[in-house]
């Protein structure tokens, strides 16, 4: 019975986030009208998702290589890492083409409430990092919530006995936003932070 | 490389509906986070869906096997068909458990603006299935839009000439509706088409 078979992959589909029960209906049906062009593609790249992905031991970013592509490209300068929380924040960073170092993917924040310790994050390997001597800089990359920053204020604390100079992402108005919309948190930020013109 | 992998699942799955490229990213992040439990899974289904899916020769209906499960079902009545614009009707009011006859699926609407006309809708099937003795009654569930009615009124034309009882779905208020929501088309509806209490 095909109920089966479609009820199955709406399930698997409806899981994903941003897709719900109903998307992943309409989801489904637009996969069978376009079987050559979408669905096979589809299927064949997961595929070589599945058998192929390797997740990096130096910096724990998603690859098909074991040290990853940005590990071992040349041209980036290792001296430079920058900490990041996930590895869709490394993807973001890498979009915007404005850092040429190398990452490392925590794994996640720190945080009480869902009872995550330094143990549950990829943070001895940072530490292990960070005392190599081919190490000059590391840069803060966590995002600039509550449990971003006590990660950033942790891993500081932790990254200061080994000598390595550490930084963070300035925090100030969004390029493009209004003052008008922001709240009163990267208000103040930006006016402590505020620069010579 | 990585990046050309997932660009292109990424590419992909942004190409279904619902899902963006920011969404469609996210969903990669997840499947490489749940391989086991929710890719592997994922593309099983999607591999048995590609290999074995059919599309019914009498009715339009996707499925398995052909003639598809519903046509097949010795419990439904084939004498009453109902006119559907597309699977997910189809699957609409077969999760509402309210219908027990047998299905027809036109493939979309007639529409003077994209330009599809009757020859590329399942109508003349439908005209073949209305002249066979078995069937006593057609009811036109298009949905309540103008090209939905549009071709309601074409197939009710079309189907005149067999001399089989058409119907079409009530329009009126929305089980649950507030009539302060309600506009101005629905509730002339509801008020032409009023019943003794």
């Amino acid at each position: 019975m095909t109920i089966n078979l479609l009820d199955q992959i709406i399930k698997n589909l409806s899981r994903l986030p941003g897709l719900g029960p109903r998307s992943a209906r309409r989801a489904v049906l637009f996969l069978t009208k376009h079987r050559e062009d979408l669905l096979l593609p589809l299927i064949k790249a997961l595929d070589g998702l599945a058998n192929s992905m390797r997740v990096c031991t130096r910096c724990a970013n998603i690859d098909v290589i074991e040290p990853c592509s940005i590990c071992t490209d040349t041209k980036r300068d290792p001296s430079v890492i920058c900490v990041v929380e996930d590895v869709a924040d490394l993807w973001a960073l890498e979009r915007a083409k404005v850092f040429s170092g190398c990452y490392h993917v925590l794994g996640g924040t720190l945080s009480a409430l869902d009872g995550r310790g330094p143990e549950d994050l990829f943070i001895s390997a940072l530490i292990t990092r960070a005392r190599s001597s081919e190490i000059s800089e590391i840069i803060l990359g966590t995002s600039a919530t509550v449990d971003g920053q006590t990660t950033a204020h942790y891993l500081a604390d932790r990254l200061a006995e080994t000598g390595v100079s550490v930084s963070r992402l300035a925090h100030g108005l969004p390029v493009g936003g209004e003052l008008d919309y922001l709240d009163d948190g990267t208000l103040s930020a930006a006016l402590k932070a505020r620069q010579d013109f």
